[in-house]
């Protein structure tokens, strides 16, 4: 029920919907709640029952891995077993951005680095020789150092914040960064940044009217999050017509309507470069964006994990913090979490699980219970430690790895530029289809304008018109998308989200298959 | 104030406890909240204050990363900037099973195919001369069959359940142990056993009164996670008189009280080898739990992440599932869900944080929703996925690292079970103490009696008697353990947690620490 965004409160209207069937009916329950038909077999010998667990569980969506992507699966193994039943030879991932998936070669100092992390005794007197034929001597040093600076192994529990060098060279990453000192104690590190999204998140919503603010469209660990606490996503819209951009209006009606409806607004999310959406915020709107917070008391939630995937000079990344340490003592009480991930950028080391977040004026005694409920988890894992020790700290001009990093750099991030203004050229040119450009990220999210008679189709069918359209072009052409409604999106628009990750050299290929499939599907459904 | 576990049904206890507080004192109740009188100086110009930010979190404890190991961590600072400030050298964290810390050498063959894992690019044709000099033939094919397998990189989000091979492997693995199939779909790769806990609580406590029964003493992830998920801990004692030993009469008494209390017991969670106690549960005690379980309709959670942590050849290791099975087609509907970790047994590769969850007559409507729960996270991290798969399908007979992994794994295995039998006997000669024997795990779990000059001076300085004794040891020796009232125990008893997992050649020195500190700590305190 909460598939079209059509809603207002995301959260608070599923669950009234709820309580009301159950109270409605008793046993045949089961086959209505969360408004699905599809379990209408409970056994009631089990105690775990589709109608019996967690409504915080069922009631959150998650398209990025959801129904297309489970049948990109089931693909997958058709064509395994008979390659040539389907009408494409392979299933291209572009749901999800995992650029290691689609063959994005590892920088090759990080991962000669955690070699040596992985099996030390390599770094024994006796192997030196051996070890420098293949590996350079900054690599060798970096993975000395780690020894030296307290690893006793990649196999130890370390403390619950992450390893102590690592959050001083995290720390040390954001002074330079932005020009204001960091101080590794308001460093946790975290398995990927959706480990401490989701511990913040439960931290922050204390009770089933605590609300966090939620762009529209919007990355689903975050609606999916507020439903796993039980708190509720306010929704505040960014504007398509403008290029995706953020405005204080927006927020002030927001946040307003959520107040006359009794929701106790406590935080924001803002992802900036944005996912799905790929715009890169101003630094005069982000610090709109922190009065705006300041004077309404509201604690920000800065998702910058895409902060080194930026395509347009003339929009450079700010981080919320550099802005607001710049606005001086006036908004020293601002509340700010910051995420940031190994997964994305240019490294794009998603299957490490490394990742930290900072927080910026945040008590002690909150910062107390944050770490307590780190340490339930013991520790994030520590090859994801080393990883993002890695990413914020690369070998610097005069070390002998330097060059090939920097050309490994380079190439990928001016690739994804060209891949990113490929895709959205591709797109602007169907038909009904138009795309904002891609200044950063990993994706381009097109709306589409689906005929009436596909509309009309995708209902019969049981799906929303544009998981509808993404289905269709998965099963013809095994390009696997997102329905925008997995983002949710403004009432009565469609859209799907598209990773422009796939290898450059197959771009044109990748391009047409798209091109031909949306050619294909207007003349089947042109009005 | 649920620290002494004096009250019979935790969580329960807390809230009513916390509502008459709110109710009683607005403003002023931020210094109350929890029982904490600690925060009195919360910032009301925050959003964030301990007043303010959710209870499950606050009320959550986890000793074994709580006071007294975070005071270890200011005493290392301390020693690092003078390393002869303290009355000892050193801290021996005996708080926490993390063998690798204590300088337990990780199995060599785990970590040579982990370096080819993170740096294929060693495995190509024209390195395999240099690279067979120090890799056996084994270890290159191991990691060779990972990428035929289907592994892009370990840098690339997975399945949300784990890499299908990882789970075909550990289906295999389980099969073989068990004597009966199993299924990978039925397997959920997790960060460590904690992150899969943590999900299938969320999941089966669906309401505020829905509770899951957990040993006393137990592992406080348990009680914390309860917390967490806003759930009821409903406990089952163990009795220390007959090693440990569990009975379906406590258990039927357990129950009963619970439910007399509106209680909706909905699991019980079984750590066997047991944690903090070391027992080992015999067939015919399993076959009991599992009987006990069909008949009141109760989810079992079994905790087997020490299954080879072994040390007594009479009680070897039994799963829950191989037992359940073997009880015929009437136990067919028993819902069954068993943890495992490569974090323990005699591998120890805690900061991997690997580990898996199967799940036995599990509902498909249930197994989709935790599918969903699961890919909220993406994935768990691949490095654990491999050590896990490593973990399952060590080298076989014939191979070339066969041998040194043999011997790896017995000096090991030895070595924990000299260790814990020298423990548990320095124990048992101190006066006061008496301890059980440790036939499994890593941890012995002496019970101390307390002179009542202790437990006075203890009340006096606002700590419980056992935590008193445990902080006064770390001060004098440098040996950091957690008291009994973190794990939970019998009212008016008291113990505390130690591992054995110091290097064995430190062995003596380490309980002369003890023993002298426990001679001291009575003469102070005698009666």
């Amino acid at each position: 029920m909460l598939r079209g965004g059509s809603r207002l409160i995301m959260g608070l209207t599923s669950k009234p919907a709820l309580a009301s069937r159950t109270t409605m009916r008793a046993v045949s329950s089961a086959v209505l709640m969360g408004g699905e038909e599809s379990h209408p077999t409970s056994d009631y010998t089990k105690v775990l029952r589709y109608d019996s667990i967690a409504h915080a569980v069922k009631n959150a969506e998650y398209a990025v891995r959801g129904e297309i992507p489970i049948r990109a699966e089931q693909l997958k193994a058709t064509l395994r077993k008979t390659p040539d039943a389907l009408p494409f030879k392979k299933v291209i991932h572009c749901n999800i951005g995992n650029p290691q998936e689609l063959n994005q070669k590892p920088i090759t100092y990080l991962r000669q680095v955690m070699a040596l992390v992985e099996y030390p005794d390599l770094l024994a007197p006796e192997n030196r020789d051996w070890l420098t034929q293949k590996f350079p001597i900054d690599v060798i040093e970096r993975a000395e150092s780690y020894i030296k600076s307290g690893l006793t192994s990649a196999g130890a529990y370390t403390h619950s914040q992450g390893l102590p060098f690592v959050r001083e060279n995290v720390a040390q990453f954001i002074s330079e960064r932005d020009g204001f000192p960091a101080e590794p104690e308001n460093i946790f590190l975290t398995n990927g940044a959706s480990g401490g999204v989701q511990m913040l998140c439960q931290i922050i919503c204390a009770h089933p009217k605590a609300g966090i603010m939620i762009p529209i469209p919007q990355y689903p660990l975050y609606s999916a999050t507020m439903s796993m606490v039980n708190g509720i996503g306010v929704p505040y819209y960014l504007n398509e017509e403008d290029g995706w951009s953020m405005s204080v209006a927006e927020l002030k009606k927001s946040l307003s309507n959520a107040e006359l409806l009794g929701v106790d607004v406590r935080a924001m999310v803002i992802i900036n470069p944005g996912n799905p959406t790929g715009q890169c915020l101003t630094e005069q709107n982000i610090r709109e964006i922190i009065d705006f917070c300041h004077r309404e008391h509201i604690v920000l939630m800065a998702d910058e994990v895409y902060q080194t995937n930026i395509y347009n000079d003339k929009l450079p990344f700010h981080s919320f913090r550099k802005v607001l340490k710049s606005m001086g003592p006036k908004y020293d009480d601002v509340e700010l979490i910051s995420f940031h991930s190994t997964s994305k950028g240019f490294i794009g080391e998603c299957g490490k699980r490394g990742g930290y977040f900072e927080v910026t004026g945040i008590l002690d005694e909150v910062k107390n219970e944050i770490y307590k409920a780190a340490s339930i988890q013991l520790c994030s894992n520590v090859t994801g430690q080393i990883a993002t020790d890695i990413m914020v700290r690369p070998p610097r001009e005069g070390e002998s790895s330097y060059k090939q990093y920097c050309q490994e750099r380079d190439n990928i991030i001016s690739s994804l530029q060209r891949r990113a203004q490929m895709l959205v050229n591709a797109f602007n040119q169907l038909e009904g289809v138009t795309c904002n450009p891609s200044e950063g990220a990993m994706y381009a999210f097109p709306r589409i304008r689906l005929p009436k008679k596909a509309i009309m189709a995708a209902r019969k069918d049981g799906h929303q018109p544009d998981a509808f359209y993404c289905l269709k072009m998965l099963e013809r052409t095994g390009v696997c998308t997102v329905p925008g409604s997995g983002f949710r999106q403004a009432n009565g628009t469609f859209h799907f989200r598209a990773t422009f990750l796939p290898p450059e050299k197959e771009f044109p290929e990748f391009v047409k298959l798209i091109n031909d499939f949306h050619e294909e599907f207007m003349n089947e459904y042109r009005d």
